[in-house]
């Protein structure tokens, strides 16, 4: 048989109709036989199953222009080469999975699917959260936030199901009450739970003051943690290079009083979001990165510090069982601990504003 | 005290003893100029000049979704941490500028530019030209032909300029004519000027090849060659696993006699893009991926084998002037060298008609 | 409680002496009550564990040239960010930790461990195995497989029973008849135990040929199958580049009658190991990297092709229970599929004298 | 003739004798002359020359551990993937440089060339020194420094002449001293001579407090400057976490009053050196690490900030012309800005010490 099989190999390189002139009644036959089998069979012997998971699935909900980014961040950044979209559009999310899988030869063999449905989900580590509708003109942020809540009552539950272990990133605005929305939502253990937060808006704080400075962005440190987006808290005490405090060598930094007018940073820092948006229409690039980054961070169970939203009852004397970002180290488990900051008056009372607001808009859902 | 503490930090960078002279006029005088010192100055003792570019320095010229994908896969997978985004459009050229920047902190601390001007593409290493409009409905091919090479005349001469030892990668379409008129454009020899052509294509042949024999794309071998779309070639005798070539497995494969209708993986590849545009609206990361990966080619100057467009005269018997993809050689002098792949006579008459379609259409280009 | 700590550090951050010129008694005892507290619990709030274990756990086992390269590829290659280290020379192997452990800053934060006892790798989705003795001078073959055999019992079933999912890839030479060892002492299935084989002499291969061709070698394919070393096959009818076979522009390659001796580049992947120790003492460099490379398709799932020693028993006609290198599907469940080569006669009579010489060897071990 | 050409290659996947069968005198006189072009020839057109380098090129002088860790974390991190090797072993040269030719296939298609001559590292952008003699047992610290210059006499000169734009990045030790000799031989600016001084020693006191922290080393920031070794003096000052000063929760951290004894941590990086020594007889994967990190800021041209030596005349009061590591910017300038960090009396007074020593022994070298 074997012998036959390497026979009609040879033949195959010559002509076809060359094989038939020689072949015998015993010969067709096998030849028959064997030219049913398909390629794979002829090409390959299998010895075992192929698992369906390397491990490290990695689900991203919701795939307007900041999923996708968050995607082709940890595709291309090499985090995860197992991806799993989700969402309701089922052409875009056809187009969406195509297209990166056209791409699978420049990447590292990554495993792409798609779906409508969250049994693909099943098995996943990390689930990325970006779903989530925009605010009309003149509607209130309650009406918002009980409209994005009314679209995760869909998502959340059906990701624990079938990903009963893995970590929720929420990404959905607004971020800070959304994922304490998912946490409420989920049922898992609050260290589970994470809002990218002020990840990005840490991320825009240290290269602003990277071309104030001329030096690399990764050796610029600095803190913007509270609520994402307007009322963010920048930590001026914590600002260094190279260990040396900023607020050293300018003591009125981060004030009215500042002559070179470093609050301004800040400022640009709070703007950044609207301006791209006006710009370009929305934000993508940054995000998708900083959402890589957190997932790099969970998939290697690294403990890096990063700040994310995450439940800040007992913190910095706020009382209120609402999410915040924080410095965090974060890994496979979640957030495993906070970083006690040491924070003026100011920036205690500005957390604990934000604080409250949350509460108040967390009283008015309706679950 | 708290005062006096902070004073003397200040004169520590100047110098030590004039702290211990507490509070003379020489003192004031000293202390109000160390606290108009930036904290730049107060920071850092300067020593030399920083380089405006450290010799990777890749230009994007049109920021649509190919063009930002191709800026975007590049950072991401570090082919470069240099790059200069041009474009007409003013404000979204800074909200992709400002996107990409806010994600620095993620990379590899890259240094994103942009401008309207051809001025800051200097000293480019190479440049990817992704610039050009779409055919309107009821449009001939050369009309399109000319308007893009029209917009064209307005780029190439500025970025060969700005960077007289620059490669230029086209991937703006109809990418064969467009790599043959900006060679022209251009005045730089012929292996200075790629098209991204087929590389694509190849890729999603590899990538559907792997859905069928469940083998990593990355270990499946097989070459789409000629005119980028619908006309284009597969070279049935070169697909291979491990050295095996499928043909000999399956004599018929590629043709219509085949049961297991190989063919169909390049009829999806040919419709891929259709698909996808009618799907998601346009195409971006695969071709942003594909173009990284020929940047690490030339960058890299690695002498990897990649199918891209380039002059064909002389090759498979084709005696026009036109561009087409085969396997070529790429490095950082461009494409330094042609494989002469066996064809079959079919295969050859399939490239030799688009040879004479291009040489057609390029007659009527005016310059 | 909250509030003293925070005062605390409010005065820590002024002058110690004005803290002190503000105690009372109260104040005095917190104040000391604080500073007895640790760094660690003064800077953050703890919420949850840390897991052990990030899932993608490799252990290797003997730390020598071979194991050090195995074990830094991997790390500096961010294949796994968790390496536990197993060898009877503690010291060497304190040392080993400490330097690699000593570069986590320029690393992806890796967890890095090493232990004489096997608990320590409790765990592993891959163990690696490189221990073993070298050939005494005038011992035969089957003393040295003897010995080696003695060393694995040792090994293989703690690897075991420590981490009943692992896969085992042995490194240990003679690695065809030692990865045969392993899985008997192993009681995993075949598809879980792989030897490194002719990985290494495949990627000679394709260095050499890109030497003759000025091609870069991952765009030069060819297999070298068989027994790792001496007697291994290079099969000349899979040499390609871009599926261009260069049997076909050069019958006789690969044969005493080729004018270009070609059958030198094969000679040269023999001699390889012989030359590389006889002039720097050992090989290190290439089989780590070659092992990262396995340990890249076995962690992420990649079900890359790669020439690695498996079962072959059904294989090319060789009825034996033997493990030889052929091209085969790997992946996070091992070795799913046996790529079925064409092969020439004399290349299918060399596979079964190796087989045969293998089976005789087996046949002399004590277990 | 093409034809012909064509004709040769379709009979020579068929048989040979049936070529034969056909031929005439003419056909056999083309058959022969094809068929002794060479397989290369045959295979592709050459379009363009091969230029020599990709702009990367690194010189590694020494190829012992230290030297050999180096290149093989530059390669293995892909910071670069052109390497010379340059030493005086020749056959250890050879075997290094095939042993890392040999994993080609499983890096990014590097160059690797070796040589005993200066000339093989002609238009190096970056030159790594790392070789030296060791200490004899009661040699004094100036005639080791003495016979260390007589050495860098027969390189340093040397690599000036062949790449006069290079970067010089001193690895042997006293590496201070040794930086100010290569210094003073090469004839560059200061700012394009670096020592990799402290750079190490950092690292490894950030290892050392993440293990007491439970937090990834790249979260944890502190500085060792000064002299690369026993005096090296840690900033207590600066170190942090997320910007939190360990010193604000533990005043007495890093003196003899600290309950927690964190200056343990920094006697352990003293020491690391002499016990990994001790333990495996060298030390090799952390400085090459580390010296890989500075070759990426360099070639990357980042402006990341690292402890290395640099000189520090009119730093900190020093009046001396000697080198000693600070906070430096790193870019493809070398050092463009020295960080001025605040730091108190002791630690500058170390700082002078160590100055005054350097200057001692610097005056007493034989150039």
């Amino acid at each position: 048989m074997l012998k036959i099989i390497r026979l009609q190999r040879c033949f195959s390189v010559t002509t076809t109709f060359s094989v038939r002139g020689i072949g015998t009644v015993t010969l067709n036959e096998q030849w028959l036989k064997v030219r049913m089998a398909s390629v794979s069979e002829n090409l390959m012997s299998k010895v075992a199953e192929v698992l369906p998971s390397g491990g490290r699935k990695v689900t991203i909900v919701g795939i307007g222009q900041v999923g996708m980014a968050c995607a082709f961040s940890i595709l291309a950044q090499n985090v995860s080469n197992e991806i799993c979209l989700v969402d309701v559009c089922k052409d875009k999310l056809q187009g969406e999975m195509m297209d990166l899988q056209h791409g699978s030869n420049f990447l590292k063999n990554p495993k792409i699917t798609a779906s409508t449905e969250y049994e693909a989900t099943a098995g996943s580590r990390l689930c990325i959260v970006t779903a989530g509708v925009r605010q009309k003109e003149g509607e209130s942020r309650l009406s918002l936030v009980q409209r994005n809540t009314d679209i995760l009552k869909h998502i959340i539950p059906k990701l624990v199901q079938y990903s009963p272990d893995t970590i929720l990133l929420m990404v959905s605005n607004p971020v800070d009450i959304m994922t304490y929305v998912a946490w409420k939502l989920s049922g898992l253990p609050k260290n589970r739970v994470i809002g990218s937060g002020t990840n990005l808006d840490s991320s825009r704080f240290r290269f602003l003051m990277s071309q104030r400075l001329d030096v690399a962005p990764t050796s610029c440190h600095g803190w913007i943690i509270g609520e994402h987006g307007d009322s963010s808290v920048p930590v001026w005490s914590g600002v260094n290079i190279a260990g040396v405090r900023l607020r050293e060598l300018n003591p009125n930094i981060g004030t009215t009083e500042d002559p070179e007018n470093w609050e301004e940073v800040h400022k640009k820092v709070v703007d950044s979001a609207y301006e791209v948006i006006k710009l370009k229409g929305y934000t993508s690039w940054a995000i998708g990165l900083s959402s890589a980054a957190l997932a790099s961070a969970i998939l290697n169970n690294t403990s890096n510090i990063v700040a994310v939203s995450t439940s800040v009852q007992g913190q910095h004397g706020i009382d209120k069982d609402v999410f915040l970002s924080l410095p965090c180290v974060l890994n496979a488990n979640g957030i495993t601990s906070i970083v006690k900051q040491i924070l003026t008056a100011t920036e205690v009372e500005q957390l604990q504003k934000s604080a409250n607001i949350m509460d108040q808009v967390q009283a008015g859902i309706k679950f």
